[in-house]
């Protein structure tokens, strides 16, 4: 069940929870393996207080035990209930009645069983939350870990054994296992600050804890494994902390298709939203997307460790032809650039470099460069402060203790100096091998164990910073509402059938300054004929009955008609073909339109997500364009600038744009356009499923629907009992 | 430089250098750090004899070393040079000269210097090769490893100390960094055969190398790193042994782009195929793609642990949700399934799996089915033994060595008794902890450190066993030569200008029983003008002089013709037009043709790739396909049925087929069509650039090619002095 769509908490409201003080176990246990002993032991570092709570016992392990919450000493922060499903409820309730800050609740048994008993036991759960200031973590939780303070608040064995180096990423996952796999990589050098996981979250979940951590000090970027995408309000609040803290959240979604998120149902019982809706969602948002968990958490340590970029162009410094080549490939895949040093630079690589090198970049200065350290350090030094460059990326080959405690000093000093990251990009498959725990380790190095890893994090780090630079910008603000249009539209829609009348769509759009074909409408085909006189040739005849949304296959539409006669005829044969193909069809209208004609038929839709609101979708139409799925789509509202790279996403923009002497269209009006039907997407997006503005001719700067569809949303079906 | 267009050399050719049964170090040298000590130290566990070559000791590290190859006690089998460039020539001529089998040259400072006179020195080798039985690795060469032997015939230091389990994998590099970058992944379980690098290939390249390992017993697949492509007949060579001896292999290939081809130039001065011609070649050849290095070596130990497959279906058991749903998720993108269990396995499942778990597929048995055995086991088999079912996927969430001693044994002899194999997914991002060798060590079980990945190499073992299977059907046949036609058409192109003219051309085309637009050319206006009154209206005029390639350009075609009068108007245009903006244009002919129409408008073309000669082209004309790219290549020649199955890789093939209500093209028709086209191309690939067809109007099963263009090759130029 998505959590109900209140604020993120403040970080103050998770303090309590997230950094404690002091502890409480309640269902501590002697057995061996019960998931409260695991918790004592994940907690051998722990600095703060340490209560157990179980009246079966008196003491254990030599410590006091206590009966209940209410007989401890004094009131602890943090609760871990580490009881089954059955009591967990109870000990939560004790927890709010004692004032505790904060519980995790391990237990298994509640929404993800799909058991409806089961469902109003989280319920439950949510509502002692809600009614108190207690924050909980969980059901069917993992539970969390804050490794400045030692606290494993998980039932994961191990945890204490685990390297804890000062934090640079905060994690967060859904997944409380998919999180622990991931903290793992402690093991080899990777330095995460916390591990918070959410499980069911029947009141704190990942969005919430992830906008904990971009306040939090002890971090210097997030990553995040999501399967439900949250709620669009409160991710773009996540992203406006993050944009406020100038701090980067990296982005790993599971349960993208259609059978993953119903894997994600039954999981944990949460929703996936459509793919498109999110992913314009995190394009909003300043979200930098990861594709694999090994991404995650790469882009995330590196993001954590790079500062601003101050150039765009690589430098390379292999010390094999096959590796330079492979950053070659990897540069072009993810359109960076590998610009030729200044002269000053190439100076110092013509000197040093031998003949079977390569002295231009991406250079292989070979191993007799690699084996001669002031060497290998001239070459470095001369591209780090080659202002072409914003990064250095140095593949390793062979891993070795030695070369890596001689290596890695002289270029984390170099990086610091020249306020550029390097990167190594660590090809043995020998995959922690001697030597690899040193550059992940260090401040100013970025570590990566794949070639395109390393230049598609570099350029997520050039699209983020740009990205954080023009968010400040004030084009981003989009139409704001104007509420008696909205009203008006509201209002005529109401009377509507599900499927609203062409007519009517089309004076909802025209409320909102939409250009809309002019028509008229006509009772009959003789009023219909009759008013063919009043208008130019050649016109356009339509049947308009409610509940039609396509007139087309029911031959209820005629283009070309060039007489009053050729009127009368075609709206004869429309009335025939009704009743002979639909003959319970409501009655409907005429609609006589004029012929418009364009140099391009554009498409304007929108569909609403269940969970982002109306997704906004641009394109050309046609049966090509349908072959290819080449459309592009936002959440509304949209600026006009927003709207303009919305449109230059499409790989049809050269042709819009104008293409080998064809002409093409005002994109600064069509921009408008898209911004302006945005905002009626957002207003309306409530109580409308879908719009369909399909053609909307275009000629420069002219554009006009000639057809409109709009249909209603279903009333919401009242509460399941 | 690319080697010499030979066959590749068979087995026992390279025979005593890769599996020598005596070795001579030349160079031996008793400096700390030499190539020639570092060697020895990699022959550590070799049990064949080895016989140190330098006259300036008698003795070397308590072995006698000898003056020169000549004074050795029997001839080696393969020779070690570890001498500097300056003298490995000497020493490969003495090697020649002795009657040793095989010699590897470590030196740089060959063609990869790109100097004219160290070229030269390498063409020296190359002859020494060719004239003698002498087989050459190298220079510029890391030299290669005989793990099954022991022979670690290379200077990178370490090797001694790598683990060697059986092989199962031949690893082959054009880049010696990079296959022992590869190499080193025996510290986790990986099990090489061999690691052969080929260097600058003066004489025996990657793809002799591959074609050893194909016909090798040691090993189950082969793992090739390719820079350059090598050449078209010897890549299909290789396919062909591949093929014969049911073996994959796995090909990852670096230098793909433009700057990459450029930088692989300066390293081994090789030339890069174009990137489709090299796709179309590895296609026909069944090559498997990886698109990285460790989705290589992933790939390359997974087909060579799996047996064929026995049903498409993939059963995953995860013990976390979030691990199932990226399952899920991987599962769609390789367009694999993940079907549900019959009834007898989904019995086993929901008397096993808890409630809070999914007893469905993907399954997520929870760690409380993890932790006992005997459910575990009981769910492994009953998933095993469902015939939906041809591979189980288990992804692993944290590391543990007693869990993976307990596992793999139960599992690897599920997966032997079923005759599957089960794959395991380690997501922990401790890449290297404990039980991860366990695992990949395993001869049943494949092992894989990506969901994605995984997954990948699920479908590539379907799909390769699926061509595999089909590559034996006759349909593969393509047309024959017909040298009569081909000898028509060479000596009427051969009188042609470079830019062919249309009408010449045309007939060339028809030549091979291609349709072309009936046409009938005129010397003059007045001569156009009589023509045009014996013709049916309306009509297309062109003007074709010779040299000019693009005559809409320029004015000289114009359509829609529908008098004589008409005609002899445009002509009149035309040649006013001509002498304004080419005054020195040759003159040429008017043509006449019948105006073509079609539903629509194909083209076919051909462009030569220096490496793989005439690459077809085929695609819909239009500025939309331009914009998608949407055009599908193979390369010549092509059966009607590759053909076919070519059209169906464009997007745009719906269309061909008939889509919604508007009529398709007879599709037999037209694979025939292109099949005929490749044949074409095929013949006149050695003296032809370029051919374009453009537009074929097609209507049913009638095409006709309406205008036509061929660019002939221009003739070599003589070699540099």
């Amino acid at each position: 069940m998505p959590s109900a769509p209140r604020p993120l908490y403040a970080p103050h409201e998770l303090r309590r929870l997230i950094a404690p003080r002091s502890i409480a176990i309640v269902g501590a246990s002697a057995k061996p393996g019960a998931f409260s002993g695991r918790t004592l032991e994940n907690l051998a570092h722990y600095a703060g207080e340490i209560h157990l709570v179980n009246p079966r016992y008196e003491q254990l392990d030599g410590r006091p035990c206590h009966a209940s919450l209410s007989a401890l000493p004094s009131v602890p922060d943090c609760v871990v209930i580490a009881v089954p499903w059955q009591a967990a409820l109870e000990a939560v309730r004790e927890a709010a009645a004692v004032g505790a800050g904060g519980a995790i609740v391990y237990a298994s048994g509640f929404s993800e069983t799909g058991l409806p008993e089961r469902i109003a036991l989280q319920s439950a759960m949510s509502e002692i939350a809600r009614d108190s200031g207690l924050r909980i973590l969980g059901p069917n939780c993992l539970g969390m870990a804050n490794n400045a303070l030692g606290a494993g608040l998980l039932f994961q064995m191990g945890y204490a054994q685990l390297p804890r180096p000062r934090g640079r990423v905060g994690l967060v996952s859904q997944s409380g296992a998919l999180g622990y796999a991931l903290q793992q990589g402690a093991q080899h050098g990777m330095a995460y600050s916390h591990l918070l996981t959410a499980g069911n979250s029947c009141d704190v979940d990942a969005l919430d804890l992830a906008h904990y951590l971009v306040q939090d000090p002890d971090c210097r970027s997030v990553a995040c494994v999501f399967e439900a995408a949250g709620d669009a309000d409160r991710l773009q609040a996540l992203a406006e902390a993050a944009r406020e803290a100038a701090k980067p959240v990296v982005v790993y979604k599971t349960a993208v298709g259609e059978a993953a998120a119903a894997a994600a149902q039954s999981h944990t019982g949460s929703l996936a939203g459509s793919a498109q809706a999110f992913e314009a969602a995190m394009r909003r948002g300043g979200f930098v997307r990861a594709h694999s968990l090994a991404e995650l958490t790469e882009m995330a340590d590196f993001l954590a460790k790079a500062p601003a970029p101050r150039a765009s162009g690589v430098a390379v410094m292999a010390t094999s032809g096959g590796a330079a080549i492979m950053c070659a490939d990897a540069s072009a895949n993810h359109g960076l650039t590998l610009p030729q040093p200044h002269a000053e630079a190439q100076a110092v690589l013509d000197a040093t470099v031998p003949e079977f090198g390569s002295a231009h970049n991406p250079c292989d200065i070979t191993g007799q460069v690699l084996n001669n350290p002031e060497a290998f350090e001239a070459c470095a030094r001369a591209m780090l402060h080659d202002d072409h460059y914003g990064a250095l990326v140095l593949p390793q080959v062979t891993a070795g203790q030695r070369m890596a405690d001689q290596r890695s000093p002289v270029v984390s000093a170099l990086a610091r100096e020249a306020g550029k990251p390097v990167c190594i990009v660590w090809l043995p498959d020998w995959l922690e091998g001697p030597g690899a725990a040193t550059y992940q380790g260090d401040e100013h190095i970025g570590f990566f164990r794949d070639t395109e890893r390393c230049f598609r994090a570099l350029a997520a780090w050039q699209d983020w910073h740009r990205w954080h630079a023009a968010s400040a910008s004030p084009t981003r603000t989009a139409a704001t509402a104007h509420e008696p249009v909205r009203e008006q539209a509201l209002s005529l829609l109401r009377q509507q059938p599900m499927v609203v009348t062409e007519q009517a769509a089309k004076q909802v759009v025209a409320l909102y300054g939409l250009p809309v074909v002019a028509e008229r409408a006509a009772a009959d085909a003789q009023e219909a004929e009759a008013l063919a006189r009043e208008m130019p040739l050649p016109l356009v005849l339509k049947y308009d009955a409610p509940g039609i949304a396509h007139k087309t296959e029911l031959g209820l539409v005629r283009v070309g008609l060039d007489s009053a006669e050729a009127v009368a005829q075609a709206a004869a044969q429309m009335l025939a073909s009704l009743r002979e193909r639909s003959p319970g069809a409501a009655p409907g209208r005429f609609l006589l339109q004029p012929m418009e004609r364009g140099d391009f038929e554009l498409v304007l839709g929108m569909k609403r997500d269940p969970v982002f609101g109306p997704l906004v979708m641009v394109g050309l139409g046609g049966v090509l364009i349908e072959l290819f799925g080449d459309v592009a789509t936002e959440l509304a509202p949209l600026s006009p600038a927003q709207a303009a790279s919305m449109l230059q996403r499409l790989k049809v923009y050269p042709l819009l744009k104008g293409y080998r002497n064809k002409p093409g269209v005002d994109l600064d009006a069509l921009a408008d356009l898209v911004a302006c039907f945005s905002r009626l997407c957002l207003d309306l997006g409530d109580e409308v499923e879908e719009i369909d503005l399909n053609p909307v001719m275009a000629r420069g700067d002219r554009f006009v629907a000639v057809d409109a569809l709009i249909v209603r949303r279903p009333a919401e079906a009242p509460a399941a009992q």
